[in-house]
């Protein structure tokens, strides 16, 4: 298979800021976040697209355990998901908590990248841990 | 519980164009399709929010599946999808089918609302029907 930085990822040959790891699915920190929290939940397994994936319900309970996680470590009910696919070729699902003004229309603006420092990304990272624990 | 439209849709209390339907859950096109083909799939029980529903493994099988038949019937390898939450405060999943020129940015603009006649609208439920069948 072609290089694939998710599949690098999920072996640890790149670094990440994990929130959650099971045998078949990691997730974590998206490194150009939208919000403190953007969350990337993508399975082990590579495959093209979500669709594709031969688990999908297992997938999905999972990616909602952690948007749970997510509501509780940044104290809000709202947090928004989507599926594109088209940035990085191996199956991954975005879930991205939203805060009053946060400046994100009615769905999320990709442009509206984050600056947060490694520190914070670790503590968010944890926080988000503490409620899967 | 207050009146919600999903719940409607849900009972039959109003018309939808129907793409697949089982016991616990019902997909219709969007009434405010952003492409040909724009799908909601939602539990037939009432949930806030989609990560809430607790049978999310259940769910995503079936948008998974639906997914699917959007891909064959509209003939496209990309179909996003999105969780939103704040329009209808009732659990639901968009699925869109994206096409070369359709004039969304890398997600979706939701301001861009496509014009289809009722008949149209009717011919593509039924041509996804027809993948899922």
């Amino acid at each position: 298979m072609e290089y694939c930085v998710f599949c690098k990822i999920a072996k640890k040959e790149i670094p990440s800021f994990k929130v959650f790891e099971d045998e078949k699915f990691l997730a974590f920190l998206d490194i150009n976040p939208r919000n403190k929290g953007h969350t990337l939940v993508i399975p082990k397994e590579h495959f093209r697209w979500v669709w594709d994936v031969s688990y999908l319900g297992d997938y999905f309970e999972v990616v909602g355990k952690i948007a749970r996680a997510i509501k509780k470590a940044l104290k809000t009910d709202f947090v928004v998901s989507f599926i594109i696919g088209e940035e990085v070729p191996h199956a991954h699902i975005h879930l991205v908590p939203r805060f009053p003004g946060d400046k994100h229309g009615p769905l999320i603006d990709l442009s509206l990248i984050q600056k947060i420092k490694k520190e914070e990304m670790e503590d968010i990272a944890n926080e988000i841990r503490r409620f899967l624990s």
